[in-house]
């Protein structure tokens, strides 16, 4: 090649990864092409027009390769900033840009190339560095657990339907539009919660996510009725209290999901339905709550989510909802937290402004510094744009961290043969990268929510009739270690850890089964997480990626006292690989296995869809 | 016309309608023909390649009009007769025939008319005299009352859903391909049916026909279990031997749906799931039940219902299952006889061999001769084919009755305005003249059933969504009158009285609005069934058929001691008519409203919709 340049290398640019604002950059370039006349590191700071360059310096000449040396102070702003090389030789001009396809930084314009991007954040709000390391567990509350008495379903809602049994498959009733006609429950409560914390304590979880718990028809509670208010099928205020002081006494913490783009249309404030004493924006323009909602003709044309009517958008910059929500003393946000509420997991966090996010996070921390605000963003958060905007969720005044779908996607890819242990590394390094460290290390990393289907499910290749790979277990056991190893605070999706299966939805949303959970799985998960809590180098040792050839990926996580490696391998087959290591052995603690190292080599066979965890 | 025959009046043929095996039939045929050489009654026996002619003989001749006779004896076996007429003059022959549509005979080859239909039948096993002008009520029991404390609903089935609320919408919940995967239910059950025995006497109800209540998966159980078991969410042996022991008491009795056409696969006898602990015919092709059912390979290739794979088609003439079903000392007809049950309905009869139906009522009348059997059959029931076969129904062997659906398809669309009172007359004339008498006098006469929408709902044209005709209930008083007064038997299907709406399937099967009823429809279904029984006229009284222009059709019921003319108006304006009467006055048992007969004529204004029940 007769340009080159690595991002992810230290000796091409230095620091590695996402900056604070003014931090100097040093950035290096080789080339051997010949007659060059000048190099330039070619910067763009997003949101200006116009590129800048920096002519870069010759700083070493070595047989056929000429280095190149800049130094690029970043802004004094948060933002992205990309950028690229060019180099005027024999009379012509080449560029040079970011040939790693699964970067996200997009195309400028049609005559340059793909730029590299530097992610400029300050601290105002850096994540809490508690949350490093935490173990989170998501919770769909009417599919965890009934705590009542003899499984007494209470408050039922009007038109819904109950399962006969805790096991039944769950289901979607639907009329001839695809709407939901009517919506079918099982009875998980949270007072099955309260009842299960000693399960979830020996498991290890350290924070429980609860998936929508306020008033609301359905049985996801995306379509809430009123956000002061438990839905009474899962229970009442003085419950939730009561799972917060329970929770306490085992270190777990609750966060919420905060539905805040829409409400429901049968909500205290649409109240489309009449069901609520208010005057509602639907029935009313008089409606204290008229101005949340965008009718392009009142009442029955309003801006909605996904175009179901049942939930309509809200204008979260109005300021009677940012009042209601946010800054009240009153507001939804310091009322739950109040009543205990450590954080929230912000859904479809890319429908709300940045603004609105930016003002919910200093309420929030005003509230509680140690309080966590994570967003359901799918994608690389950093260089995400939603409706046309850069978003701006981890410059240091919004999340501390976001849902982790691109390492699902990453981790699933692999474990299935999809793409090889180099490209593995290549996304994970960028990833790295693209994010500022504490955020890097407070990923919400998942292999499966409500919205994807069952883990299990996909690592067995098993559609709902049933074509299957015994190497499922193997996977997911592989899997579930690099997910609880890796940098950043893994969720677990309720069930998961029991052997859940179920691809589309609802079938993804099957009740916990309690008394026939998979034993072996189940073991599994709590002996990981105990390895995962006993070495801190898991919560926070720093992190480095690599590979061995095509099959087997590999990261170490190491403080000044411990270093640890974990190879993954989606081989069907046995790999041998040599690791260098300093130290006289390595322990698989997963088995208790030993390797001696020789001459500071250590040989170490892996088994087909083995995972290894290796401690000196 | 130059040639004219009217089957319906007795100058043209004598005696009416059905006739005995043996019976001389006088027939006459009116021309205006010149030159007649020779006119011909052509008859064919059903079954019979060929067909006869006799010569008529002239009997008068009457300016322009010759008149013709022939006495044809019927044969001295059970069957349809089919004639025409032929008439050869002026050197060229002409034919006549039944130019009466809605007759259910079918041309004969291409250069025949269509001709008229005899039913010739025999008196072995006549319907029996009981069961006339009694009142049938319909209950699909899920949806009629729960009956335990507090509505509990006990032994649910695994993988289905209950209703939260006794009034939410029933559902569907199907699969992808249609298929049902979950089936819901209400809760309904025989003690609901026992407490409720109060409110069907009150109503007037003398036989309570029973949706299938053994044991199966569905909550409409055509797909049967185990045809010796009261489904457990319905109640046991004892439930129901309590049900029939309390409504004697009401003098009230107790039919059942006899689904023999088919198994649930999930049954005692096919074991698809291997739920019981019998050796299915499914699971092995030892089994005892193999020979009932049809495989075109075993074990997943079946004959079944509909293509429906829940419900294996059997082998009704295997000998076994006769036994099991028919002649066995503990058959179950034998069985449930012994509980009490007084009949059956014998569910989609069309797929019943002739040769099963009437060993069953044999074997029906041997251990009871008031038994009845009533056959599930859409159309007219005297001249059905099905499967190639003209069915034998009503010749005196097999059925006592058959579901009305003509006499609904009628009533309806005369309602509505989309057919005539000169049609409805010569419709239902028409279905006098093709049944025997006593059947005639036995019909099950419904308007509406789990089958069809709701009649309120096609009577107010309502779709789901709600246009809807102020006219409905009205509608719904004038066809309650005349299918309560009408000859036969009417059936109500549960609710119907109480103003449930639902137009497709399952909202058809809405559960009974305990507390909620339309109580002005309620009051009038109370005071019609009470007219029907006070004035036994609309019990055994002969019947006449009249109509008034298009809009008012009436019919007669005649007593020695007495006459009653009942008149239905389907106008939107007042329709003026004159009735010849020989008394001096009628009353309107519906007002109480006095007419005066003024030299034998009655003048009488029936408004919209209204309908009239006239007694000297």
């Amino acid at each position: 090649m007769s340009i080159f340049h690595n991002s992810h290398d230290l000796s091409y640019r230095n620091p590695f990864g996402a900056v604070i604002t003014n931090t100097v950059i040093t950035i290096h370039l080789d080339s051997s092409l010949d007659n060059i006349d000048q190099a330039y590191f070619c910067w763009r700071k997003e949101g200006l027009e116009v590129c800048d360059r920096i002519t870069m310096e010759v700083v070493e000449l070595n047989q056929d390769i000429t280095r190149f040396a800049a130094r690029y102070q970043a802004p004094d702003y948060v933002g992205l900033v990309w950028y690229y090389f060019m180099i005027e030789h024999d009379g012509m001009t080449t560029c040079y840009g970011n040939n790693k396809q699964c970067y996200g930084g997009e195309g400028e314009e049609n005559n340059h190339p793909t730029p590299y991007q530097i992610t400029v954040y300050n601290q105002e709000y850096a994540p809490p560095a508690w949350l490093q390391g935490k173990v989170i567990y998501q919770i769909f509350v009417d599919r965890f657990y009934n705590g009542n008495n003899n499984g007494t379903i209470v408050h039922p809602k009007k038109n819904s339907v109950l399962h006969s049994h805790w096991d039944n498959d769950p289901v979607y009733i639907r009329g001839e539009n695809g709407e939901i006609l009517t919506w079918d429950f099982f009875g998980g409560n949270l007072l099955g919660i309260i009842k299960k914390l000693p399960y979830l304590s020996k498991l290890g979880i350290d924070i429980i996510y609860l998936n929508p718990i306020f008033e609301a028809p359905s049985n996801h509670k995306y379509d809430t009725g009123d956000y002061h208010q438990i839905d009474e099928m899962f229970g009442t205020t003085k419950t939730f209290e009561c799972l917060f002081h329970e929770a306490k006494k085992y270190n777990i913490w609750i966060i919420l999901d905060g539905v805040f783009s829409h409400t429901g249309s049968d909500s205290k404030y649409f109240n489309k339905d009449g069901n609520y004493p208010t005057l509602g924006a639907y029935q009313s323009t008089d409606s204290p709550f008229y101005s949340w909602y965008r009718f392009s003709q009142h009442p029955d044309e309003y801006d909605c989510w996904w175009g179901i009517d049942t939930l309509p958008n809200v204008n979260e910059m109005d300021a009677t909802f940012i009042d209601f929500f946010i800054e009240n003393e009153d507001s939804i946000i310091n009322y739950w937290h109040r009543l205990g509420v450590k954080g929230w997991r912000l859904d479809v966090a890319d429908e709300l402004p940045d603004e609105f996010i930016k003002k919910l996070k200093k309420q929030l921390r005003k509230k509680d510094p140690d309080a966590i605000l994570i967003g359901e963003v799918w994608e690389d958060a950093s260089n995400k744009i939603s409706y046309d905007e850069r978003r701006e969720y981890l410059l240091g005044q919004e999340l501390d961290s976001v849902t982790n779908y691109v390492f699902r996607d990453i981790a699933i890819a692999f474990l299935l043969g999809e793409i090889s242990a180099s490209d593995v590394h290549v996304r994970l390094v960028s990833m790295n990268e693209n994010y500022p460290k504490a955020h890097f290390f407070s990923l919400m990393n998942l292999i499966g929510t409500h919205d994807t289907p069952r883990i299990l499910s996909i690592l067995t290749n098993v559609s709902e009739e049933g074509t299957k790979n015994e190497n499922g277990i193997n996977r997911l056991k592989a899997l579930s270690v690099w997910q609880l190893l890796f940098p950043g605070v893994p969720c677990i999706y309720y069930g998961d850890e029991a052997g859940v299966v179920g691809i589309e939805e609802p079938l993804n949303r099957r009740t916990y089964p309690w008394g026939k959970e998979n034993d072996q799985l189940l073991d599994w998960y709590k002996k990981i997480i105990s390895i995962q809590k006993k070495y801190d180098v898991f919560q926070i040792g720093d992190w480095n990626s690599f590979n061995h050839g095509k099959h087997v990926y590999g990261f170490k996580r190491t403080t000044e006292t411990q270093i640890a490696t974990v190879l993954i391998s989606n081989s069907s087959d046995n790999q041998r690989i040599r690791l260098s290591e300093n130290s006289e052995s390595l322990v698989n603690v997963l088995t208790g296995c030993k390797y001696k190292s020789i001459n500071g080599d250590v040989a170490i066979t892996i088994r087909a869809n083995e995972v290894l965890v290796l401690i000196s």
